[in-house]
């Protein structure tokens, strides 16, 4: 089977997610959704506090050698078992999800394309690029009223790792980009835009 | 007959031209393609030596209203004639040509989105975004060896008007771009999907 794989980049609370989902939305039956949020290291040698103390926005973080393999693995239309991630004790989930393959592929993640080896992975490159005062904002809301967590402990997080991390990997990573997509999933115009050419490339 | 407007903006030898020609190929039969640059201001009132000292990337350099009004025409399927334009003389040229109205109609220009008239005509924006190093390197060469122009003329234009136009208008009009396109009709994925796109709903 001939894959389409789509990389979808952009910083946190920028729309990427949002843009992923619907695009898989579109062509649930044609299409797997990788979100690089769930390949992060498992870290289980470490305690708690050491894990805490982890800086979640650097590429170092990040499984990438697994999400590499997975992506590869689809393309030989082989089944890969999808990890999961537990964000409140920071380790891996116990469970694994297998994911068969499909024709389409979405990839997502804030530094999918930092990394050169990910990136000579996808067929169609798009970054999100959102104001960085409506991405905190977005991202204080979700935090905050989705996760309960403390206004405070959000700010500090944003300020200590995510906006140098942002700075030093996502921003630069923006040059890979094959379309650069104004608000990402909400944005209708690119939507349809993007959505019309996978239709057009599954369909050939 | 339904149209569908795209409106191609960037700075100078951001690549614009390059991806508008490449999508008017494409759609020979179905589109017009106009470019801004042909709806300069005629100011024939003025002396040769007055119009040399007008500044040509400022917005009060062109004659939008024409360009409105042609494009409200062709979306109801009449012809217009378009101006051509004499860059030695700084003048509006004598020869009109008539151009009836297609299906898809390609608007091309630096200052296209910075006019809220002009915007609101178009169903999609494109902003081709190529970094300020490559774009002057790239007008110096069509300046100096296609146009005969010496390079001293050309970096004086350049800092006294066009990056600073640049950066006052052009820049900002980005913002109300629906998709951003790295190095425009350079980029093969992205102008791919474009004509995707166009190929969808002209179908449709």
């Amino acid at each position: 089977m001939e894959h389409l794989v789509i990389g979808i980049c952009g910083g946190t609370g920028s729309g990427k997610t949002t843009l992923a989902k619907r695009i898989f939305k579109k062509f649930k039956e044609d299409s797997v959704h990788l979100s690089m949020d769930c390949y992060y290291k498992d870290n289980a040698h470490l305690s708690f506090e050491e894990r805490s103390k982890i800086n979640y926005d650097h590429p170092n973080a990040f499984d990438s050698d697994l999400l590499i393999s997975h992506i590869k693995d689809l393309k030989e239309d082989k089944s890969i078992m999808h990890p999961t991630y537990d964000f409140t004790n920071h380790r891996r989930g116990d469970k694994w999800e297998q994911i068969d393959s499909k024709k389409i592929i979405i990839v997502e993640g804030i530094l999918l394309f930092e990394n050169k080896a990910l990136v000579d992975l996808l067929d169609v490159k798009i970054f999100v690029d959102t104001d960085a005062d409506v991405r905190i904002i977005r991202r204080i809301l979700r935090d905050v009223k989705d996760r309960g967590r403390t206004l405070d402990s959000v700010v500090n997080q944003y300020l200590t790792t995510v906006k140098p991390m942002h700075e030093r990997f996502v921003e630069p990573s923006k040059r890979v980009a094959d379309v650069i997509v104004p608000e990402g999933g909400h944005n209708n115009v690119a939507v349809d835009m993007i959505i019309g050419t996978i239709r057009k490339k599954i369909e050939d």
